[in-house]
């Protein structure tokens, strides 16, 4: 049913490490050039809000299954599974996959997104290391990560812009 | 190793029912209006060319290990094998995916993925109905497969283009 | 101020031959296989909200001021102004604006594009077909017109798919 | 004739303040982290060769045409001159141009672009700067150039990677 697969979403998410406080801390980072005193708490509604979204929703539930399909072994592709156990660098398809979440928010989106994936603040950092160090993959979930992160980031910016404009 | 990862695509396309010859067919038909006497052979040089591409190889065995995932049971995500499974019209990944393949061709290659991906010519209607009708999911098959052939035809234009204007 | 943005923003349209009753028209007819009695009344709505978002106005404005600077002489790059009267096929950033329209409704919409870009359906048609054939630039107006479109019918799929599932 | 664009395009970038040099520094600084003792020379070619295709070329005449346009009190859209006059920071259609460039080049150019354009590094800082503070307009420039630098990094990480692994 289409209204639980927000708190699906944020289930898979946090049985993988990450939570909903982690990605609006990450948005808030992105935010704290142009608003100081900006808290988490005030960008986890627009985290929530883009985790609303139905595109949002299939791309991490896809990524996240990405990821443990590679670390359970239950691909078939043996090279396939192999560029993601190594996080291989020219692979792509996990940029892709993010670009798709940001570009429901417009051209700002994408540019925070390319800044936190090179960044790699907060739970990104985390969760890339986890990814290269252990038998742990991630390779998918850092980039939806950030997507998200930079959405809320931009959409926050977007409405912030709006009121102060009224 | 890199040079084989043609080969292994064209063989994991092969067995998911898809051979070079259609993908150059979906191109000759993207060209059909421009160069009336084209024939599928002379595409097959660019379909080659851009199945060589390291991102376009990566696109392709995700895109096959996802639809074999869903089918075969494998994934965890019992929500996100349903939408595979029924090819939910909004599930939106599948077109990301492919838009990744297009955007190394330029802006031409995604107005031709548009278009055939709704007019479902050739290779890409057989698989699209056969991951309706029976137990089979193409649904990122069909996508990645229209991306190659816009990609390739898009190639084509502007190679044409160029050794026109010299 | 922004409120007056949408109006500004038709005003411009009409002036240069497009009507909201047209971009609906576009809008109806990608949505025609899925909603056969739909009117083009019902996607002015649509098209309207669309055309409220602050990225799609700016979009408008910077494609239509680009034909009119082109037709009327005024840019001081004659190659650039040459490859806009001409509407040359390989040009690209016509495209890319218009993606830039459609990328914050989802693939969908970028899809749609696609469609009717090759297509070329009704107002967008006339207005192709007018930059052609006489002094009149429109190279990136029919683009701006068919991503609006484009973007318009996939909200409308968006919002009637929710309604259904509700 | 399409040989000359090349030449016209770092004749123009010169006239708004913008060397090679300068590009591939930005390119350099993009790639520093992974190559510590690289030069900007050799990263000199890699900027040539984005700037050879022709939809970049394209891009780089749009962009400076509209820049110069705005500044010289040309265009008929008095909301759009003053968007581009202030660098309205949620116009959207300069990155979305930019985001044209780095397509051609996979997800890392579109990564690398973000950072840049947050970073506001060398040349793009100094643009950025002087579109700010003084009558200039370099509102498209800033992006386009970030985006070729972006790209030839892209290509030169791509290329390193596959020679390295022969």
């Amino acid at each position: 049913m289409p209204d639980d697969f927000l708190e699906h979403c944020l289930q898979i998410l946090e049985e993988r490490g990450v939570r909903l406080e982690d990605i609006a801390d990450c948005a808030r980072y992105l935010q704290a050039d142009y608003h100081v005193d900006l808290t988490a708490e005030e960008l986890e509604e627009s985290v929530r809000a883009v985790l609303s979204k139905r595109e949002t929703q299939y791309a991490v539930m896809t990524a996240i299954e990405l990821d443990k399909c590679a670390e359970e072994g239950k691909m078939s592709d043996k090279y396939l599974t192999d560029a993601l156990m190594r996080d291989e660098a020219l692979f792509g398809s996990d940029e892709v996959l993010a670009y798709g979440i940001c570009n429901t928010y417009g051209s700002i989106a994408l540019t925070n997104f390319g800044f936190i994936d090179k960044k790699k603040y907060g739970i990104i950092k985390k969760i890339n290391r986890e990814g290269k160090n252990t038998g742990r993959c991630n390779t998918f979930l850092d980039d939806v990560v950030g997507a998200i992160a930079a959405s809320a980031a931009s959409r926050f910016a977007h409405r912030w812009k709006r009121e102060e404009s009224e």
